[in-house]
């Protein structure tokens, strides 16, 4: 059933492989099989063993962005290399083998551009990413909500152990590696270790962030409004705080940083902003220290103009950072932190409910509910597994 | 005439050193002698050769931001050591010596809290600033605009050639090290050589930063709406924008910008907003490339809120940091740089126009019309020169 091929030679998979192809906001989703798979060098066919529906997925299915169409939703999956191109290699850059069982870049790079070349692989000049592009001939499995996806020479492919729950895996491509980006990000001016770090959203990107930070020395604190989302946030080893608490109630930020202060935490030099509500992009802006540290990755939609007090920034010497996506290595790091982490860390908990692949709009409605942190979607177990 | 003293002894000289004593907006300056000083280890006197009018001072004498006072105005200024306190020492930790002409940080700070900890002198949590302190007993010439000033223990004081016009020596201790630690912020984020360097604002730290960024094989678009700025700017080594220029006109950003792009240069990665004008902030913010780093500088009075496009900034993965004031090191680079540099750049040209001390009010006038990037203060040579 796996067959390793030679250059830009057909794979035949029986039976054929199905993606779930969306055309509009309102529309359910069509079932499309799509028998015949060309892989050029570098390429691979990978079966998938699960996938998780990322925020951006609920933006296009409900039309807050415009995106093009016919479209194979669904970016963060795991699955095992069905079939070879001629070459293909890993992201370490050893070759990759059939049976590997791999994730892989939301990003599609030539690896040489300008862009490619600043390690900005993810602005890559000639860039296509999974989950994102209109289905062309050639390139139809182009996206995690199937089968299987013809993922392409110039991802980063990555192998995780078969010990990883399937369902903490399958975020690594896009909301590990950009919790990775974003402390990253932050790191380069703040020391994590020892530093007050506030994390506003309670989402994937939000709480893996809150788990790496606790695991880096940081003292965390996470804001959501959602109960259930800040009781996930201290499993993780966070403290939560509630947004819309009162003044003087225990979870208002205030009483919570009052607390840490009475332990020398004076200011908050570390603040990760992932929810995307602009009310909290003007908090972490407005409560972050002298010398700190403020990373901008939840605005990932359109919204309305921020605030910014120009003099207040130059005076605390802040700096303010916007992270989208990650670099290739930040993958690998992704998956080295999943793999390290969730013998200890309960992250198998932000996965709430997993559907079918043919319940993919129930999967895409549960997930819009906002309900659970994640919802997950599992194909029919096939033929080459 | 100059005297080295046992730890906490009064230092006497004469005729008695004068400083210009500002009270409040509207009010002229006054003429006050201070006939006594008393050293405490680590401080040292220095007799003022020369010192500059920055915008903050110009902003404090109108008005513009409240300040403590009775003052002695002026932080830019060059001057030779007349006497010392016991054990001071030069930033590189070296002894202080009699007839040393230096410069000084405009910040004393404690070294040992933790924000000095964290690289951050200027912000230190028992900061006092030369120029913005109110008079007090025992330390009374806090200020350059004076014959004399009491240089305090916790000062990073850094030795200047004989052979640096002191007209040209004299901003060392704000615009020069603040423009190096403008570009140092930013070279952390995008190497400067061979990049596409906008400034707006051709004030002293605008400018500065251009010969800085132009030394440092940057191309460097500095962007002013007064020609004799612009004119500066061509002579420093920058390409003159004007942000007046219509649509089409040569000078126009959009007509720079694209003889840039014809030899490959199609993204400024690196801004710094010198002027402080909410109008510049928003420029550049919505002008910087992907991945490019945009540093504020210029905003250190209150102005109107800016607009922020949340989603830009995460898209484009820009950086924006708040520079104000420098560390240490940065003086001691930005000497190195002025040393280096006054051989072979115009930077005398900078100063405008230099009054005695006395007539220290028309020199503040001269300041606020704009006409110079700098004018000038001279004491009358005092006996111990």
């Amino acid at each position: 059933m796996t067959l390793t091929l030679p250059a830009g030679l057909d794979v035949n998979v029986s039976p054929s492989p199905v993606a779930m192809v969306w055309n509009e906001p309102g529309s359910p989703h069509e079932s499309v099989a799509t028998p015949g798979i060309r892989l050029a060098p570098g390429d691979a066919l990978v079966q998938v063993e699960y996938a998780t529906v990322c925020g951006s997925d609920v933006h296009t299915v409900r039309g807050d962005r415009s995106a093009p169409s016919p479209l194979v939703l669904g970016h963060e999956q795991v699955g095992r290399v069905v079939a070879l191109g001629d070459g293909a290699t890993r992201a370490d850059g050893s070759a990759l083998e059939l049976g590997d069982r791999v994730v892989w870049s939301v990003a599609v790079s030539c690896g040489s551009c300008d862009r490619c070349e600043r390690g900005l692989q993810q602005k890559c000049r000639s860039l296509a990413k999974y989950g994102h592009e209109r289905i062309s001939r050639g390139w139809e499995l182009t996206g995690g909500f199937a089968t299987h996806v013809h993922v392409r020479a110039g991802s980063s492919i990555v192998v995780v152990d078969d010990a990883l729950p399937a369902e903490v895996a399958a975020a690594a491509s896009c909301a590990t590696a950009t919790a990775v980006a974003a402390l990253e990000a932050a790191s380069a001016t703040v020391e994590l270790d020892g530093a007050l770090l506030l994390i506003t959203g309670g989402g994937m990107v939000g709480l893996t962030a809150a788990a790496m930070a606790v695991e880096a020395g940081a003292e965390v604190i996470l804001s959501d409004p959602d109960a259930s989302r800040r009781a996930l946030a201290r499993r993780l080893g966070a403290i939560a705080s509630d947004p819309r608490a009162k003044k003087g109630a225990a979870e208002h930020l205030d009483e919570v940083l009052a607390v840490r202060a009475q332990r020398g935490l004076v200011e908050i030099l570390v603040a990760i902003e992932a929810s995307g509500a602009g009310a909290a992009v003007e908090t972490v802006i407005k409560r972050i220290g002298i010398g700190g540290v403020v990373v901008l990755v939840g605005s990932v939609s359109p919204g309305p103009a921020v605030a910014l007090d120009a003099e207040s920034i130059v005076r605390r010497l802040v700096t303010l950072k916007g992270v989208h996506n990650y670099s290739p290595s930040q993958l690998v790091r992704a998956v080295e932190f999943l793999e390290r982490a969730h013998r200890t860390v309960p992250l198998a908990r932000l996965v709430g409910a997993t559907y079918p692949l043919d319940e993919l709009d129930r999967a895409l409605e549960d997930a819009a509910s906002g309900v659970h942190v994640r919802v997950g979607v599992a194909p029919p177990t096939g033929p080459a597994r």
